[in-house]
């Protein structure tokens, strides 16, 4: 199967064929990143522009540095200092780019759907870097990559998202992709914010944590963004560690094999305890180096590179 | 003719021919910006030093990217985080960068002659990214560029520019390069902004709007400041709007095959209306596109490139 | 002799061996610096992270571009958008640059020792670009290293460092890369920021300005941190000027060859009057030039380069 589409934008629109080709292409980068001399030449020559209108070090150097060992040139703009505060349209400021010849914009947007209104009109290629709550993408390739890679399938495995579901693009966006590869999706976290509307998705939902845990092959433990916090529908941090914190405790009802997964930065003793996020399970730091991989393989792939021709 | 300055601090003191060299230079760049490598190795080694002591993350992705495109090091200095910050001396920070092996350092500074007084000791090449209400010489050099592929010639075309001319850099350095290759200029804006005293340059001052577009090849539309907005010589934004800015009702006043122009970015419906920027007389985005193949000429030339030899 | 340490943590742990290691790289790579093409391979497809926790320019442009004369891909990251903002640990923060393949991490960061801690555990190599008020070993080696080659030598030498000696990591990186090649070292400055306890390390400690600055073949000037000056310490600026800056009639004391040296960005009228920081004794942009140089040694040799091979 060949890869046609010219944006990466969601996964709910993409069909298990199309992840898959992404997941495979990531495996063959993944072994570049492991070398001594990191760089490839099918980007050579083109332009890539980070677009982080919602501030992201994390996400932005991850892409900058897949860009970069694809030989591409990479220009970094953030919002801070951006005509966007001189009252210039988002429209405005993407076509501008364009007539610098960018060849790919990666864009991460506080508005949901900020990059499907480009891609209506865009010649560059736009690599969604998250959306407001509605999509990351290639935090839910890099996700999906690390279960399959270690588990040697997706189809079948018993997946549990904990957390801020309602408003979390990394569920989502795990959501479909693993729903697609054939997974069983299971959502847990205080009620207001794990909404049963989710079951429409095909997904379980409870807001039980024991009965999340015990049959999971893998927990994906959500970040609490304490530092923008909803007043009206979050607990406090204490009662949301008292709660469904994962603890040594409640460790015993995980099995024994289940992948402990977390898309970072960590918050050591708020959603999971520091010995657990060093511990056997995790896989914490894989989904970083994985991050990498399949950004490079989304970027090869949308830019017009074939899976079978990696190097 | 051979270019033989080592700055670019203005247009004012260019003559015709080093004008025609830049615009000539500009045009061989122009085609490499439009093909899948976009790469060329003459400053391959060399090392471009972006110091923007005042904001503009658009002029600075143009010249980073002609400076990348050129396979030249750049380095992103800003005011923000900088020595000069923590009272330092301009010349002193100049000299620092020459003392790092700078070959070329673009200047955006808010004082004007900043780049002018620093040109009398430095080892480094110069170029003028912007200095207060001075000049803007790659800006007026990529408007001319526009307007002669467009027209097939400047001389004897008629030009208005119209807004606040009286503190407008791009208003300034469009002049000089216009009146030198013989274009009739007139300028049109608030009494306040446009004075008289412009007439002694070879312009011609008008403050009715009507008699400025009825004979204009081209209007160059300046951006209204309004997040830096003069209060005391400035009428409200709303008041410019219904007195000065582009509208369809005022389009009839201009020739149909007239090119519009605007620096960017642009405030829809404020100076231009939407729709008039994106339609067909409209040549904003070409502006930018054509702004990066200026650019390169000037790093090209200031550097000692042979107007001949540009790959 | 051969480099054999992973990391450049500090000076102290050095031997005058390595120390002359890391000199004599240095001065092959000056010459790379003074070329048409400032370029050479040894770190092509190498990742080295700008990891500032406390902002520099100077000294982070420093590193960018040597990093990049060494054909490294350099990304940076500094703390005011970074993840450090969100509460995660600075262990954590290493540990996910080493997921993205980091190879070299240059750390500049308040607080002493935190490269020290680093490297307890880091598979990428650290590079302490300053911590706290502890060391600064490369500014110790490019002052070492412009001594030697202004000089000849540096055994035997009589070095006044002068200032705020208490709080200075430039002056303890000096001290031990000074004492170890065999200098005498006096430090001077107000008896509350010149502890005698620096006796103990083989220093002469003095009050008296006269008495430091009439043998002294090399004076180091510190910078007076006036933008975060500790109240409680320091005289006001004026009262520092007056009893210790350097100018024209206390050069007088100063040896007519002795170098007047300092690390930048300068006071002038302050800790140095303007005509001695750019006279004829002054080296302070050599030392700017020799810090390239330095660092593109630590970065080559940290990465495995032998020094007889430095392109």
């Amino acid at each position: 199967m060949t890869w046609t589409r010219r944006h990466l934008l969601d996964l709910q629109s993409l069909t298990a064929e199309e992840l898959t080709v992404i997941l495979d292409t990531a495996r063959s980068f993944k072994a570049i990143n492991g070398r001594s001399i990191k760089r490839v030449p099918p980007l050579r020559g083109k332009t890539v522009v980070n677009l982080f209108v919602e501030p992201s070090t994390r996400t932005r150097i991850s892409f900058e540095l897949a860009a970069v060992r694809l030989s591409a040139d990479v220009v970094n703009f953030s919002a801070e200092a951006s005509s966007l505060k001189k009252g210039e349209t988002l429209r405005d400021t993407i076509r501008n780019l364009e007539a610098l010849n960018a060849d790919i914009i990666i864009l991460r947007h506080s508005a949901s759907g900020a990059p499907h209104y480009l891609a209506r009109f865009a010649s560059a290629h736009i690599i969604n870097a998250g959306d407001g709550a509605h999509e990351h993408p290639t935090q839910g390739l890099l996700d999906t990559f690390t279960i399959r890679e270690r588990k040697g399938r997706v189809a079948g495995l018993n997946v549990t998202i904990l957390g801020d579901i309602l408003y979390s693009r990394v569920a989502r966006s795990n959501i479909w992709a693993l729903l697609k590869l054939g997974a069983k999706v299971t959502l847990c976290g205080p009620p207001t914010l794990v909404p049963k509307v989710f079951e429409q998705f095909g997904c379980r939902v409870t807001w039980n944590l024991e009965e999340a845990l015990r049959d999971a092959d893998v927990v994906n433990l959500l970040r609490i963004q304490h530092e923008r916090q909803r007043v009206t529908m979050f607990p406090s941090l204490g009662e949301y560690t008292a709660l469904f914190g994962l603890n040594q405790a409640r460790m015993k009802w995980v099995k024994p094999d289940a992948l402990i997964m977390h898309p970072g930065p960590i918050n050591r003793g708020v959603e999971i305890e520091g010995e657990i996020a060093d511990g056997p399970q995790s896989v914490i730091l894989e989904q970083v180096t994985n991050g990498l991989a399949v950004r490079m393989a989304v970027l090869f792939l949308v830019n017009g590179g074939k899976a079978t021709e990696t190097e």
